[in-house]
């Protein structure tokens, strides 16, 4: 990767017999390694989100099959219990799921040297993902011809292998000239536009400009933007699309103001087995996540909070889903069929 | 007020001599007042935020206004720079404009005793205001018939003379056992909802969930959600309306989802000089608010940010402006001239 990429960061790294994680929970103030020993500490990082983004802790969890295989050797019930709990590690991600049935297809075949075959998919995962993200990112800048993008949470290097989804496209068409400055939602509560994908643009030399989500429909209302792009972190065999809380009220508002919206994600993110977005099951997170900021407490003793992590975008609201296998437009049941058996 | 009223809280309190401010920027941590003791302060406290919402800066500025008499003695040039003064502190609401207008009325009468004659017209602001809110308050109140309601930013007692404008309303509903939740955005940059309405509300013992604003759509489309209750910084003669940013954006959520979108406000509040929204001047506050969290950077060093206070809601959007001296349905130009020529 040069320069010239906008392409100068990774979170996930397999350091040989451990997993190295940037802790995203610390950026942009403290850049920290966290390093992953065993099956159960790649889970503990998930669910505690030291790694989050759907691809990024898809590939993860393949490498944390592989320190399970090491340490329950010829255990085969424990290996699998260990699967499951990676597996659960947060429930509405679907990359987790596939990740690790590659793997358990790797296991079944039984090779000889088991944690060197699942080192080696595991491997074959995550070179797959920055392979596919560099590939949507040619297909996806390619629609976007001018203007100004406005972008969600974080879906760049931090969510993925590296380069990104959303990031990625938005990273090709900025290198080709046709995009002038990237909006970005703060997006509470995790602040990740604030803390990471502000952080990814400005180590890569793209203007960003931050605002937080109310005034999303204003800087839509103001021209300028000429596609919302954001990523995914479940699609549903009709293109439905689970992403990060926030993102339908974008969809809704982009469709109000002639905007486009395109969600970029690699085919590991379909879900073919899940018919449509209301059956996509939703992470709620602690309502303390709302209720406290930096630590003290933000809203009065007593106050409630509803927290849902993640949204639905119906497939109708959508331009096009942008994966490393092409572009569905207007997407729908027939067209992501033919997506999907494209790509097998 | 009895506790029956749901109406406990005070913000902007005369104290003979000065004014008592509660600083709402540190609520509800510590809860502390600030003393004005000129106009001068006063300013500054509406532009430091000290004292926030539109009815309540008027209310304020119209006290300052007697420290100004006091402190200027005859020269009324000085005089009339003060509420020079008072009216830049901020650009948006209109209600510092009106409060100052009256006042100048009083001291173009020429009284012998200027600063008694601006404190009796203050106290009157001041208590037509809260009279206005009760108004308000059963109007709006009346057009609940059930379910849970929305709101935005904070419209309660901090925001106004007491009682609230929004909230007012949903004070008034709740108390008649027509709202069974109040679901508050937690309102980013300054988290009004989550410092301050959630505040006022449970004082009351009125249930509240806070929410990020990228919730308000899932909320709205899970259901339940009968009204979306909002305030206003400036009314335009044709029914659209400025408030704090993201308002606008709910208001597109909620016809959406075919959620009835009510805008409360007094009269003070409705400025016929200005034509449309597009001719309300915006507010656009510095980027740090957005960049730092608790004093902390948060964003990237490199990063901006668009921070814009208020954004402007189309009234083809509005099911329902609620004022002291009636409400006026699916709002435009002859709506709006008939409810303040009745008022008038």
């Amino acid at each position: 990767m040069t320069i010239r990429d906008n392409d100068g960061v990774r979170a996930v790294v397999w350091a040989g017999d451990r997993l190295r994680l940037l802790d995203q929970r610390r950026l942009p103030g403290v850049v920290e390694w966290i390093e992953a020993t065993s099956a159960i500490e790649v889970a503990d990082a998930i669910r505690d989100m030291v790694v989050r983004g759907a691809p990024a802790i898809g590939i993860a969890a393949a490498y944390g099959a592989v320190m399970a295989a090491r340490d329950c050797g010829d255990d085969r019930l424990s290996l699998l219990a260990v699967f499951d709990q990676l597996v659960r590690a947060r429930p509405t991600a679907v990359n987790l799921h596939w990740a690790l049935a590659r793997q358990r297809r790797v296991v079944d075949a039984a090779p000889q040297d088991l944690s060197g075959a699942l080192l080696e998919e595991a491997v074959a995962i995550h070179d797959e993902d920055i392979a596919a993200n560099r590939r949507m990112g040619a297909l996806g800048g390619a629609l976007i011809e001018s203007g100004d993008v406005l972008t969600h949470c974080n879906t760049g290097s931090l969510a993925t292998g590296g380069y990104g989804t959303a990031l990625g496209v938005i990273r090709s068409a900025y290198g080709d000239g046709r995009i002038g400055r990237v909006y970005a939602d703060e997006t509470r509560p995790w602040l990740q536009g604030a803390r990471l994908t502000a952080w990814e643009l400005v180590q890569d030399g793209i203007p960003v400009s931050l605002l937080c989500e109310g005034a999303a429909a204003a800087l839509l209302a103001r021209g300028g933007i000429s596609w919302v792009v954001v990523g995914a972190d479940r699609i549903a065999a009709n293109g439905d699309v689970a992403n990060k809380i926030g993102t339908y009220g974008l969809a809704v508002l982009a469709r109000h103001h002639g905007v486009r919206f395109m969600v970029v994600a690699p085919t590991s993110t379909v879900d073919m087995e899940t018919p449509d977005g209301a059956s996509i099951p939703i992470e709620t997170r602690p309502a303390q996540e709302l209720l406290t900021l930096a630590g003290r407490p933000v809203a009065a003793a007593g106050a409630d909070a509803w927290n849902p992590v993640f949204d639905v975008t119906p497939a109708g609201l959508i331009d096009a889903i942008v994966t490393e296998a092409g572009i569905v437009e207007q997407p729908g049941l027939a067209g992501m069929h033919e997506l999907m058996g494209q790509r097998a």
